[in-house]
C-alpha cells in the first residue's frame, strides 16, 4: 500500500473518524510544510519514550517512572478509589476538582454481550490491585458513562467484584465483602428538561433533592 | 386577513412552530374532509367549557370542579409541596411515579432578566396558597429545569419565599421560615458521558453517590 | 374521549406532530384567553367556506370561485405546465418568480410500492385536464422532489402519461405523444459542496455548466 | 512542551478537529502498541517522500514523476480545464466518471474579505498555466462549492482570469479573451425538497430542466 492509502487507513482507526475525513487528513499533511511533519514524527517517536503508563491507576503520563502525579500524591484519600473507562474521563473529573481519592482507569467500557470482557478492559489489573489495597480501601465509585454500555460495564464489575474470582488462589477473600461499592448519582444534568427527562432520572432527581 | 393567513398567524404561536410550518397545518386542514374540521371545531370549543384549572395546583383538568384528582386525593402526602413550571412537567412527574406529594404549577419560567415576573408566572397564588397550608407544609420541592431560566426561576422563587413579602398585610410570618426548601437533584442524567460532564454535574453525582 | 384528548389526538395528525407536541399544543390552548380560542374556531369554521380549491390546478385559495388567480390570469403562458406535489410547493416555487406557465397541484407524493396510486395522488384529474387541454399544452414540467418518493413519483408520472390509458375511452390519443415532457433540473444546490456531492449531482451540475 | 501536549496541538489543527478530540487521538495512540506507533511514524516520513505533486494541476499523488497519471493520459480532453478547491474535490469528480478534461487544484478557497488571495490559493500557478496552454485551451469550468466562500472565489477568479494581470508583462492578451469561463450548473441537488429550496435553486432548476 502506499503512504496515502496506508495514512489514511491509520487515520481511520482514530476514535470518531471515517474514511473520508481520514483522507482529508492525509490531504491536509500533504499541504503543510516538512517542518510540520518532522515535528509530527518526533511527537509521535517521543510519545511512547517520555510517556508512562502508571503502574497503579494505569492512566498514561508525561515523564518517567512508575506512579503519575495523583498516585504519588500522599495526600489523596487512599480510602477511595474511582473506577473511570477512559484516561479523558478521568481529566474530566479532575477538573472539576471535586475528587480527593484515587482513580483506576479501565480502558474502555463493555458492549452488551461482549463475549471477551478482559480483552476489552483491564479486569485482572483491577483485581489485582484490589486485593494489594484491601487493607486500605473502603469505597469503590463506579464512575461509568450513563448509557447502556456504561451500565453494562457496572453490572460486570458488580458481578466481578461480588465474585472475586482471582483472589481464590490467594486464599483471600472476595474484595466486596470488606468494601462499599458506589455508582455516580443520575440526577439531571446541566441542561436537562423535567418534561424530556425520563422517568429513572427524574426518580433520582427526587431521591437526590438538595437544599 | 383571510383564514388562510388567519389561521397561519394563530399556529405560528403555538410552542415550537414557525411561519412556515403553521401555513402547512392550514393546507393540511384544508385537505381534510368537513368531518375533521367540525371535530376540531367542537373540541376546540369544548376544551374550556369541559377543562378546570384546579384552584390548588392550578393545572388543567378534564372535568368540572374546583379540584384535580390529584389535589383531591387525601392519600397524597400534604406536607410535600412540587413546584413546576408547566402542566407538562407534572404530567412527567406522575409518570415517573416516584413523588407522592402535591403539586403547584407555576405557569411558566422567568427569562434572565425578567422585568415583570408576576405577569410570567404565578407567584401571588404561589404565595397565597403558601400561606394558607402554613401548619401541613413541610417541604417546598423546586423542580425547575436544569438551564439558565429554571436557574434563574428558581434563584427569584428563593428569593420570594424569603421575603414572603405579600404575608405582610396579613401578619403571618414568613412561609419560608417554617418550610425546608429543596431543589431538585443534580447528577448524570441518562444517556450522558462523564468525558462532556460540565464540573457542576460531575460534582453532584459524587456527591450523589448511590450503592 | 375528552376535549383534551381528543384534540391532543387531531394535533397529532398535524404534518410533524408527535404526541408529546400535540399535548403541549392543547395546553398551549388551555393558557390562553377565550377570545384566542374563539378567533381559532371561527377561523377554522371560516377555512372551507371562504377557500375554494381551483377548478384547474387543484390548489387552495382564499375566495371564491372556480378559478385561482394563477389559473385565471390570461398573461401567464398556457402551453407550460408545471407539476408540484403540494400547494407548499407552489407557493415556493411562485415566490421565486421565475415560471411564468402555470400549475397542477398533486396533493402528495407516492412511496416506494405504492399500491393505490390514484388514491394519494390526483392522478385522473390530471389526465383529465391533460386531455382537455392537448391543444394549448405543449410541456409538461415534473417538479418532484429530489427524493426517491420524488423520484418513485416522477417514473409513475411518466408511465402514467405514456400510456394516457384514461384517454382510450374518448379515442384521443395519449397526450404523451404531442407533448414534451420535462423534469427539474438537477445540480449543486445552495450550499452543496463538492466533496460531499453524490456522483448523479456532479454529472448534472456538469452538464448543466452554465457561462 | 511534552509530546502529550504536542501531538494534541498539532491533531487540534487538522480539519475539523479541537482540542478535545485531539487529546482523545493522542490517548488512542497511547493505547496502541509500538507497532502500530512505528507504522504511522514510517508512513508520515514516507508519504512526501513517496508522494509527488503534479506539476500541472498540483494535485499530489502517490508515486515519482512531473505528472499526475490524469494529466499523463492523453486520451484526456485537453481543451477544458476544471478549476476545483481541493484534492478531496477533485477524487470525487473523477470517482464521479462525468468529466473527461483535466483539472486544476486551487489549494482553497476564499473567505469574503481575503486580504491576501495569492496566499491563500494558487492564483499565480494558475495564471502561468494558462497563459502556457493558451493555444489548445477552449473552456475553464470554476467547479467552486455552492456556498458563499466558493461565490467569493469564483468572483475572485473571474476577475483576475479577465485582467490577466500577470500576462501584461509578456505582452499576452487576458486568457479570458480567448476562453469561455463557465460555473458548474445549480439546480436541485440529490435530497432537495421544492418546499425548502431557495429561489436561486428554483430559477437554475427551472432553466436546465431535462427531459
Amino acid at each position: 500500500m502506499n503512504p496515502i492509502d496506508r495514512l489514511s487507513e491509520i487515520f481511520s482507526h482514530f476514535p470518531g473518524i471515517g474514511p473520508r475525513q481520514a483522507r482529508r487528513f492525509v490531504y491536509y499533511l500533504l499541504s503543510r510544510d516538512q517542518t510540520t511533519l518532522d515535528t509530527l514524527v518526533r511527537s509521535v517517536e517521543d510519545l511512547k519514550r517520555e510517556t508512562s503508563q502508571c503502574n497503579e491507576c494505569m492512566r498514561f503520563f508525561n515523564g518517567t517512572g512508575s506512579l503519575c502525579s495523583i498516585c504519588a500524591d500522599t495526600s489523596r484519600d487512599r480510602s477511595l478509589l474511582m473506577i473511570v473507562p477512559r484516561d479523558a474521563d478521568l481529566d474530566q473529573m479532575e477538573k472539576s476538582g471535586s475528587f480527593k481519592g484515587r482513580y483506576f482507569v479501565l480502558g474502555g467500557s463493555l458492549p452488551i454481550l461482549e463475549k471477551e470482557p478482559e480483552r476489552r478492559i483491564r479486569i485482572r489489573e483491577l483485581l489485582t490491585k484490589l486485593a494489594r489495597e484491601q487493607s486500605t480501601l473502603r469505597e469503590i465509585i463506579l464512575a461509568m458513562n450513563a448509557n447502556a454500555e456504561g451500565e453494562n460495564t457496572e453490572d460486570y464489575l458488580r458481578q466481578a467484584l461480588r465474585k472475586g474470582d482471582t483472589f481464590a488462589e490467594s486464599g483471600d477473600n472476595s474484595p466486596a465483602s470488606s468494601l462499599t461499592i458506589t455508582a455516580l448519582g443520575r440526577g439531571l444534568s446541566t441542561g436537562s428538561e423535567l418534561e424530556y427527562a425520563d422517568p429513572e432520572t427524574l426518580k433520582n432527581a427526587l431521591l437526590h433533592r438538595t437544599k
